[in-house]
């Protein structure tokens, strides 16, 4: 299978991103990875020999994380995010990675992918870690003002991604709401809860801010506006625990002893919460396996994107999602 | 001045409260505390004889944390939650708390209260546990659906809270979103992001989910639902975040002896995001002082509460709001 990987997207472009790829270049060697972007500087990251597996496609141009995604995307054709994405839409690629302006990769996936029949909005799904394991909630930003629908379709795909890569038979379907009554919310979060009683998936109500990080579900589906503030919410929290937990453990010579005891035990931890273990979030409802990465994405975090990448396009999840909203009555599949 | 305490509302009620009463009697003898619920049941929890500033008022029937807010309050009119409200319109009472239904103490204050003329809708200011210090956020669940007039108002209440009761001069007013540009955030927020740079507000631009805890602003406005949202996310990170590090502490001998030794340390932590400390939330907007408390409130908590709901009706923050609200120009004033 094929890859295309934005290399000059992301805070720690280029370097970071030739480095994970190097490192999935040589861990899936039935994978070619096409490292698309500016063909000196990359050349220059690679060893020599580069690995059979990993070719440079040369693009011109970069579009930051702050441009504007729609303008960006129109005026910079030529640029990494734009080319790669345009390396899948002509069946040169079999799935899509960027770590580069979410809402870019968004715009070019929709325009040159174009969206699964049936699907009114893409959504962006990623993995939230909580007790015993990880949820999935969709979306976390590419669609915000969302209609009940769009919030019900979130949860469909959502609900196969769980199921199908990774593997959890009937995952359990919570709507992100301000309280479990089916009475709490705004307008398009109640909407959505009476239409997901009859979607046909395993939908166990609403879930609170709170419970998120109980299991309360598999899956989360909500706006992308709520998604994206549970999961900065929660990434504030924990640097803000973090740091907490730094100036308790130097508060004294005698916390600062107990620091070094405890210190293996919280490197597990640490790595429980770690983003970069989770590697990157899958763009569903367009016709392309397309991976988006954390800004800040380093090294392990791209190898752990392009694994699941890798993962969805063995699954063929795209494929799928398009069956699925194939079978769905025109009603329910409806913008 | 006079308190009346919903001694029926909280998970914890009648006990917790009566107990948190007892301290604040103790504490702030020049304040005379009503508690209003079932009288036997509440003198049984009092000692022989009873302080002389805490006085039991007779009230039927108890609100339940999950009842319908405004059917409840129509429905159970002689209830502790609705009888206490009751003395604070008649004037019998300067101050109210409950740690019962957040819905129906709004409902409640709304309907016997009314709104501040100008307010269009009355929203619950709280504070958030941040790097340095905390950050009100308001409204945390009032009002959802909120249109863009609203979440300004609610940034103007919310900063004269503030600089009046906090005495923060010039606060910082950021309004919640999920990206610091203009351009970020669903509807209702890009229309507020606009007012608020007109509102004559010390207004510093969106505030991210993640920057809320680095302190990007002393105030921060939002719909309720969205407020609700970043509060329990908070709560639940880090609920979860404490379950870790208790794994963490107890994996091994090593962990174990080095958590003694940090443990005094973490305690100090644990206090800086101890919702009890910080007690309750006022509800702004409404013509009275009201105070809503945790539904878990413990004494502390209670007693905490009640120190609030002082300095509220001290600081006379009804009356500046008043002036406030009379002040501003009829259009940003409108529903």
């Amino acid at each position: 299978m094929r890859i295309a990987v934005d290399a000059m997207g992301g805070d720690h472009a280029p370097r970071e991103i030739v480095a994970g790829c190097l490192a999935a270049a040589s861990a899936y060697p039935d994978t070619q990875l096409l490292l698309v972007g500016d063909a000196p500087a990359l050349t220059a990251l690679l060893p020599r020999p580069a690995p059979a597996n990993l070719a440079v496609v040369p693009a011109d141009g970069v579009i930051e994380m702050h441009d504007d995604p729609a303008r960006s995307i129109r005026q910079k054709p030529d640029s990494s995010l734009v080319r790669a994405m345009q390396l899948v839409a002509a069946g040169e690629a079999d799935g899509y990675f960027s770590a580069g302006n979410t809402g870019a990769v968004t715009a070019a996936a929709t325009l040159r992918l174009g969206r699964i029949p049936g699907v009114a909005r893409p959504g962006i799904a990623t993995l939230l870690p909580v007790r015993c394991g990880h949820t999935i909630v969709c979306d976390v930003g590419a669609c915000v003002d969302s209609k009940a629908e769009w919030i019900v379709q979130f949860a469909i795909m959502a609900s196969l991604y769980a199921s199908e890569v990774e593997h959890l038979p009937q995952p359990r379907v919570g709507l992100l709401s301000i309280g479990e009554e089916a009475s709490k919310g705004d307008k398009q979060t109640k909407q959505a809860h009476e239409m997901l009683l009859e979607a046909g998936l395993n939908f166990v109500g609403n879930v609170d801010g709170k419970d998120c990080f109980r299991h309360a579900a598999d899956v989360i589906a909500c706006d992308g506006f709520a998604g994206n503030l549970l999961l900065k919410v929660a990434e504030g929290a924990a640097e803000f625990f973090v740091d907490l937990t730094r100036d308790a453990f130097t508060s004294s010579l005698l916390a600062k002893l107990g620091a070094l005891l405890v210190r293996p035990a919280l490197r597990g931890m640490k790595r429980r919460i770690d983003y970069s273990e989770y590697g990157g979030a899958f763009l569903l409802g367009v016709k392309g396996l397309v991976v988006i990465g954390h800004g800040r994405s380093n090294a392990k975090a791209v190898q752990n994107a392009l694994r699941r990448t890798r993962e969805g396009i063995e699954q063929r999840l795209v494929a799928r999602l398009s069956e699925r909203f194939a079978a769905v009555a025109p009603a329910a599949a409806g913008a």
